[in-house]
């Protein structure tokens, strides 16, 4: 590569956002796209692991492009330029979530992590996908105009699709969920 | 399933927790119980990964459910109903630490994460519990009667129970743990 | 062993640091030297994966050291003893930086996470460099003077050692990094 990947200009703990702004690097708005970098490459590494359908491995793909979109959304400051995520993306999600609901059997208690090791995996990308939900939460808490509705949306619904899909990678496998002994019935 | 997972009633940040309060997602609380749901998926794939003794295997599935009992009196207001955690599950940790811990050499120093994988993920297990740890005693520093005393015990006590099995795990493959070169000499 | 790993001392949410003061376990420093923990933890898990080269092996258990140290100079008040952290650790990271920089395929456009399994096990690396980076930076704002700088620089260039590394591992492999669909030209 002609260019040096380090500039050192971080090293003091400050950095800059899309357009030129400077911040401290534990900013709110930082934290929320750096959580999303994080969720994007655990995504690649479980694309590298799933065994399981052609199908799910597209959507993975797509999610990846997703997220990058996300996270520059959350970069840069309103109005730099129009934003990437839109309604389409959440109705993508619905409709895969929709399809992928009739493969697992139905339960009414919460189910405890894990199965075949690629369930496992997507019960991961849940919960690190809500750990990143809370982070844009807390920015859009400091700065309510500075997040687009659309990527809390999506971000919602990414971890209700990745349920589905731990769900169905167990039920493709034939695999049983586990139940959580002592709960209550909690899905209607 | 009949139902829909998704209910989108979340898309602006907010949600509820047992018994109908609503609260921002990024509530300590739910800071809490969302760092206990990650560290039970982590749980559950490392389960998937044990090639080191059947004790262990049992161990994790219901140190499993001890979480979700974890997150689950964490999720409802105090007198909500009884806690599920008591000290009958710190006791159990303790006699499993006892007894593990006759099976790794002796160190004095403090020791590289690492050696087998399977001992790898227990340090990854260790560290994640000790984040959820962190995260408890911001919630309970914010609402000191909302925790459940046994929980903090209980999670605290995992942490050392991890430590022990990773150790464990390179003891029963006769893989040494690597000293950190610069250590005092800090356990005793 | 013959001490008993558990000390109950933790127990209600108080711990120490090197030197004997007391803090709550959700004290800024500890998050940040609990963060490096956590990071140590994953790069023991991934050197058991490396499939793609000596020197990066070599690197790693190099890197485990001085992340120890690292953590070590944040667990004790300034002036308990000399840092361990010096300019030498970040000379020696970008060294290997420039050279490992030679190997992949100059890119203008952000990657995608991704490609084989170990360029996503170090962008995960890379991205929990990030998070830990931030936890010290919160920590550096509440006590400027309780952070060696060497940390902080030498973590600021890990993470870029590690996207090199990862696009490295692809390279090595003949697998092509995915670029961002929707990128601007950023590297430069
Ligand atoms: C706490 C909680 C969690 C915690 C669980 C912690 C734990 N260890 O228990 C965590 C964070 C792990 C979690 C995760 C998830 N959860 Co949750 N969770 C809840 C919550 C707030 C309480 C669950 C509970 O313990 N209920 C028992 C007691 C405490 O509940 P209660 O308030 O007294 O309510 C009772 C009555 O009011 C009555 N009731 C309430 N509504 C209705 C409606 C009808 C028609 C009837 C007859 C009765 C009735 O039944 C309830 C249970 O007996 C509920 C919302 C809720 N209040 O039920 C969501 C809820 C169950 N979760 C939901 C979802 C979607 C999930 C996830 C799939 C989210 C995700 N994408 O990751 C995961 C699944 C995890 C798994 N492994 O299975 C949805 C389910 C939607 C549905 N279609 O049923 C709910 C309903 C929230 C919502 N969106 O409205 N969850
Ligand atoms: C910082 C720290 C960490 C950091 C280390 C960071 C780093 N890079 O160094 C992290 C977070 C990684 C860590 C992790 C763990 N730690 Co720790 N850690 C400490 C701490 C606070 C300082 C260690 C140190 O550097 N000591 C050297 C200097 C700075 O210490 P000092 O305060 O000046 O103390 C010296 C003197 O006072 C004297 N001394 C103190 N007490 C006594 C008692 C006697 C009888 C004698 C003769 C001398 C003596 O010896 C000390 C060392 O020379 C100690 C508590 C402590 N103060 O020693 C716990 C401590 C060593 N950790 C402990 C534990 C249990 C762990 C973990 C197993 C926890 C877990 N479940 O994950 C892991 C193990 C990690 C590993 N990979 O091996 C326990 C050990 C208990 C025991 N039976 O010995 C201690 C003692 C804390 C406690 N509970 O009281 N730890
Ligand atoms: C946001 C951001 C991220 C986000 C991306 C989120 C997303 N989904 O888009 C995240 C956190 C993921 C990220 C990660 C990384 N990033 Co970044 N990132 C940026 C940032 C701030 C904006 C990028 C962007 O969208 N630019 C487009 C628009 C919004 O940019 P702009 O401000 O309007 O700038 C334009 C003009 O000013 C003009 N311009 C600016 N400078 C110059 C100079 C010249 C000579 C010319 C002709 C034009 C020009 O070109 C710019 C782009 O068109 C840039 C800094 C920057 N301002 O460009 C760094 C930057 C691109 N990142 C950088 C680096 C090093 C990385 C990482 C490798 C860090 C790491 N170790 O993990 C990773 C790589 C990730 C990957 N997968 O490829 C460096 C690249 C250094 C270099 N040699 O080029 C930059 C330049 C920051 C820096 N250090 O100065 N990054
Ligand atoms: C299913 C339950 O999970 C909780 N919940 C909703 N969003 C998140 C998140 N991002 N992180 C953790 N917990 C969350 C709420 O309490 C909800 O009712
Ligand atoms: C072994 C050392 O680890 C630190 N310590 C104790 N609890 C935690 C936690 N939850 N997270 C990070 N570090 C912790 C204290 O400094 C203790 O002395
Ligand atoms: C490449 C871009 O990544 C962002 N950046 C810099 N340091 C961190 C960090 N520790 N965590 C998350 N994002 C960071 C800045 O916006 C920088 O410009
Ligand atoms: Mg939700
Ligand atoms: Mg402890
Ligand atoms: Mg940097």
């Amino acid at each position: 590569m002609k260019y040096s990947i380090y500039t050192r200009t971080g090293d003091k703990g400050n950095t800059r956002i899309g357009g030129g702004k400077a911040l401290p690097k534990n900013a709110e708005r930082i934290e929320a796209f750096g959580a999303l970098d994080g969720l994007n490459s655990w995504f690649g590494l479980v694309s590298t692991k799933n065994d399981c359908g052609e199908d799910i491995q597209e959507d993975m793909a797509h999610i990846q492009q997703f997220l990058f979109d996300c996270s520059s959304d959350l970069s840069i400051p309103k109005g730099y330029r129009e934003y990437k995520l839109a309604q389409d993306h959440i109705d993508w999600l619905e409709m895969k979530i929709d399809s992928y609901s009739e493969e697992p059997e139905e339960t009414q208690y919460f189910i405890i992590p894990g199965g075949t090791e690629l369930a496992s995996w997507f019960h991961i990308l849940r919960t690190t996908t809500r750990d990143a939900e809370r982070r844009i939460v807390t920015f859009m808490e400091q700065e309510p105009d500075e997040v687009n509705p659309f990527v809390l949306k999506f971000i919602n619904r990414l971890s209700d699709y990745l349920f589905v899909v731990a769900r169905v990678a167990n039920a493709r496998k034939g695999v049983p969920d586990v139940p959580y002994k002592r709960s209550e019935k909690v899905f209607r």
